[in-house]
């Protein structure tokens, strides 16, 4: 179904065929072991329905050049390519700059690669292009990334509830000014798109159980960095772990070598090689994070009382003998805020029957998504006790 | 998978079996093709789910004795046994008592019938049964029926948003002082399960060529009454056409004779007779619900306003040459309003990881869900048009 | 998705929407209760491969004109639309012609009323286009027909093992010398889609339980018209069950018409009538056929023996007191005889990786499937019993 | 679902814990992208269909005890706790034992490890538990291990042909003297199940990408053993690729300990180091498999001709400039034969609806799935030609 020429040898390239050994979700397949699908499989998907949704607004009389929707599919496919392993993880402790500017660098080099032929894809990326629907479509609050990743991972985690009516969303696209607008029939697909969105945030990406899990792996590799222990790591993973923040500058090209040959693999080679590391805790969250024996959790809509945490810092203390700095990583507060829908953003555009276009917030019944949730995770090792 | 014995019984017996003609979703199939299912399909459906819900709060310690399982099956099954063919319209036309009251005194000839072994169904479907969460496992805000009839409706219609999480319902349920509660995992199921529920009831069962159709098939079967028009209706159609409403009293084991022997296929004879009515509006209606001819209808979140209806009413009388009081029947005003959750009905109860049981009302986030929607609808001939 | 014209108007057609009110399955539901899709449905999914098929082929650089296109779809549109209810009890005692040609002839008419604009789909539909591949997708031994319907009664009936992978064996199809041709990467799923096919035969279409009902309604029909029993029958069942033989000539047209008038609800309230007949063979088929209390059925890989069938009917003289004519007819021997693949018939064609084309029989493991299996039916009324 | 006690124990346990991080299909997710289900889903898989086939089976009335059972679940549990990562590769190039030995030697020491506990489920494992049909359900013709795996390897390959009715099969399982029988009712089911085995077999576990792949896996790990190449290969990789035939003996706790510890990330990493061995045939099949660049290979049913062996030989030495023995390895034949239905082994079983019980072979229309089928594939590296 894929037409040889750039799009196919893009697909084939090592920067896109290490998406292969990176799963989509992380450490989730802890709670829904069918969860382990690979960031390769989301692009591809992505990549499809990009290639629906030309088809279908040329349908409907919308000029798309075929530079633009090479553009465009090249967008949609290398959109994530910036992704490491255990994103979240590793992006808090190793890794001194975020997966989109890393997607960014990376089209960039491929850009060169191929001549030059990747601009268009990378205006689209970047939101510059100026048909500004195309880059709504990879970059929105209801594009084909969102489409895609909601339906794979309520699939593969089986959480039925998340699967969304993305081929009505596909049909009831259109242009209008340059816009990417939704016809008013499609409202009720709208309002359940953004329903399951909120419910994959909580049931899924935020389970408490893979909060846990992430923050282990976080605080491992963290305390790693902190001795500087780098026993049988990858080299490139090594070459993060000893990675100095003042290194960050003039070093950028061999940092995204590096970051190139770092997946899944090398952190489970990792964490394999830590169970038995002469730091203690070290070892407790390897271990732990192999044999499933997580920390604890609890999950609460207000902060935490400092009296309930210190109770649990003391304990830890007194437990596990550690310092009180190190009581402060174990036992640990975090959050999460989430809003379904940003009404301050760019909005989904709605054309009414009447013709006339509305932002969504104006006309469809999602002033609840609008509203941010918050939810506070205090996590602990096991051992301990809360109040 | 079903054992011999009074369950068998009930499900081969005339009154159960005529719900194999009658489709649950009556003239829905107009617009989802797909949606032909029968009623004694979803009926077995909500069997199936009662004897799972019963299977699961038997694990979890709850004492069912035999007849009380056996009760809630039959209650199950039965609960929908008085519904004719294509309920609403029917109800509204010919029938003097809607279908709940019949399937209670369906219930009574069974019982007799089966030698009163169905008096412990017949307290459950009543809601006077000492185990109040049997009742609310029958008739309740989150009960086996409508988990069955919108997973059941999603998937025969196509519309895969108002699927749900039933698996995952079932397994939270258990019983707090008698009454049905729901653990607060289950919280992010429940909020899904009512936007289901609301997505289904505009996007389905209030699909505006849905509602057009049911009006003109309403509008025929009144106008057949006005005339007395029978020709080539079954008895028992020809009966309730002729029907008296003075003669309502008295003949009650007569008329359920007559309602147990209606299905499907009378009014869709009926219909076909009905296209060479020399009747003009009986001719009208019948070929346009057979040959997909429908009324056009508009759709607003207010009220109709006065001189638009009036118009309307004006040229029906120019182009039909009708009568005003004929107008007012073909330009027809209606409305629908529905509210996902009401809080001030029996609550959906919560109970949470303290042991607290709590209506939803007060820890879900379903504030939206408990604000009634409207929509009005102005139906009429083609060959008008709207302001 | 279907664009306005000529398609648009032939499914809006009556001729067309009478398919609405024809279960595809006929009395399977008795066995499969969601088996009650329509041949509407059906008609719609052979429409649908049938654009699919037309575009992969011309994405493999097959010219296909526009009218040569909208001739296969109308072809796959209509190839069904000479199908009565319940096909093949009604053709085998009311019908004196069968659907086949019926077919022909609705399209014959459709012709006319349109200007001759169904030309091409005439000529695709009877096999005599000169692209003969796309009569081989209309009809042939891996055409779009079997496509849809195995994958649709396999999907309604829950019989899960009938599914066949459409997709792929559309993505692999190509024209060859302008014949239909299968890449030989297709093997083993077209090997598969004739086990789906075998297996649907036996499990569902030919299931004892849907013939002994098929059996019972083809009784009850053959019996009406000896008996010249109309009562309560539409004006079109009526004048089928008086329709003599000799009234066969010259007056095909008025034939057709009624035809057209007749589907599911014609029969069913004629069942409904004929419970309570005077005539006890009448009303014991129909009784029967409304409260699922069906014939008894044997089945045999052989010929029943003689002794064996003679002793049913002398018990059927006996206990029902009829007439040895009678007895003939009540305890009924029939016989089913199934070939998967017929390598007699146009073959499917497989092309080689080396470009040749063989026919399926000479490269595929299909040799069991060119083997006739036959079974034979025995049934006979409730109260007898087979030695 | 899972109650807690020793299974849940075992489930938890880090041998069981590891085929979280081994796929179940090893490379086969170069064709089929989402084909990266692990071995932890398929064993909890076979758990499940052994917990529904014992609560069949005692509905049926066979006597199970309490002990038994958990047996059984042990056994479905562990069957394959013996797999590595990427099977077929590492058991022909490193390893010195194969699967099921290590999974009863994983058994030995749980049971040790449990007091005795396991014993049951490895009588059953062993196949010399009393009950015969309890060892049948584990590792028979149609075991509940060969119902998941086929299922699962379908659902998340994408090849829909594969799937089976697991369900109606388990339906129709009981027990007659002693032995595993399906009614005869499910003959078709079987029929169906043996084709789909047949199917998956060709269509994914013999791909022939799949099978270069794993070729190319298993001439790089006999590489870094034949050169002792075990550059940032994790020590229990590196205890594999250095040990010698003959240190074989007396060293079983060791290896096994070491074979704990390995999964797919060992694997992986090993991979991505070669990519810039030394060694030119290391880095060429390294990189090969990291960047997709697989070896030609052509598949025949016949074995191919010894001239074109030879003469890709000789390309072989005269590209690459090696040596005679390694050209043997790099052009590489290797055939791969399959009989869907071994008469030969313990067959099925089915009782009659008179009672009988017959084998598949005598009953059913299998004959030829008694057939062996066979493939030849003859590998090569990129830059040669096939005559």
């Amino acid at each position: 179904m894929i037409p040889r020429g750039l799009i196919l040898e893009l697909i084939d390239h090592p920067w896109f065929q290490r998406l292969r050994r990176i799963k989509q979700l992380g450490l989730s397949d802890f709670v829904y072991p069918g969860a382990v699908h690979s960031r390769f499989h989301h692009a591809m998907g992505v990549f499809h329905l990009m290639s629906r949704a030309i088809e279908i607004l040329r349908m409907k009389g919308q000029a798309i050049s075929e530079e633009e929707a090479e553009g465009a599919l090249i967008a949609a496919l290398l959109h994530d390519a910036g992704h490491g392993p255990f994103s979240h993880a590793l992006e808090n402790s190793l890794l001194p700059i975020e997966h989109e500017a890393i997607t960014l660098r990376i089209m960039e080099r491929l850009d060169a690669e191929f001549g030059g032929r990747l601009r268009p894809a990378m205006e689209i990326f970047a939101g510059n292009h100026p048909k500004r629907f195309l880059c709504q479509l990879v970059t929105g609050q209801l594009d084909v990334d969102r489409m895609d990743y909601l339906n794979r991972d309520s699939f593969y985690s089986g959480v039925v509830e998340g699967s969304i009516g993305y081929h009505r969303l596909l049909t009831m696209m259109d242009v209008d000014d340059g816009r990417l607008v939704f016809e008013e029939k499609a409202g009720l697909s709208i309002e359940n798109y953004l329903a399951a969105r909120r419910l994959m945030y909580w049931q899924v990406y935020m389970h408490k159980t893979c909060i846990v899990a992430e923050q282990m792996l976080e605080l491992l590799l963290a305390r790693a960095k902190h001795l500087g222990w780098t026993r049988g790591a990858s080299p490139a993973l090594a070459y993060f772990i000893e990675l100095k923040e003042k290194d960050g500058t003039g070093k950028q090209e061999e940092q995204l070598d590096m970051f190139g040959s770092i997946d899944d693999a090398d952190v489970e080679m990792f964490l394999k090689m830590a169970t038995d590391a002469e730091d203690g805790l070290l070892a407790l969250l390897a271990n732990g994070l192999l044999s499933r024996k997580f920390f604890k959790v609890k999950v609460s809509a207000q902060v935490f009382p400092a009296h309930e945490v210190a109770d649990l810092r003391e304990q830890c203390i007194r437990v596990f003998a550690c310092r009180v700095e190190e009581a402060s990583q174990l036992v640990r507060l975090s959050q999460s805020a989430f809003t379904p829908y940003e009404p301050a953003d760019d909005e989904i555009l709605i054309r009414t029957k009447t013709g006339q276009v509305l932002p969504a917030s104006e006309i469809l019944s999602i002033g609840h998504f609008c509203k941010t949730e918050q939810r506070h995770f205090m996590t602990f090792p096991p051992g301990l006790s809360a109040l």
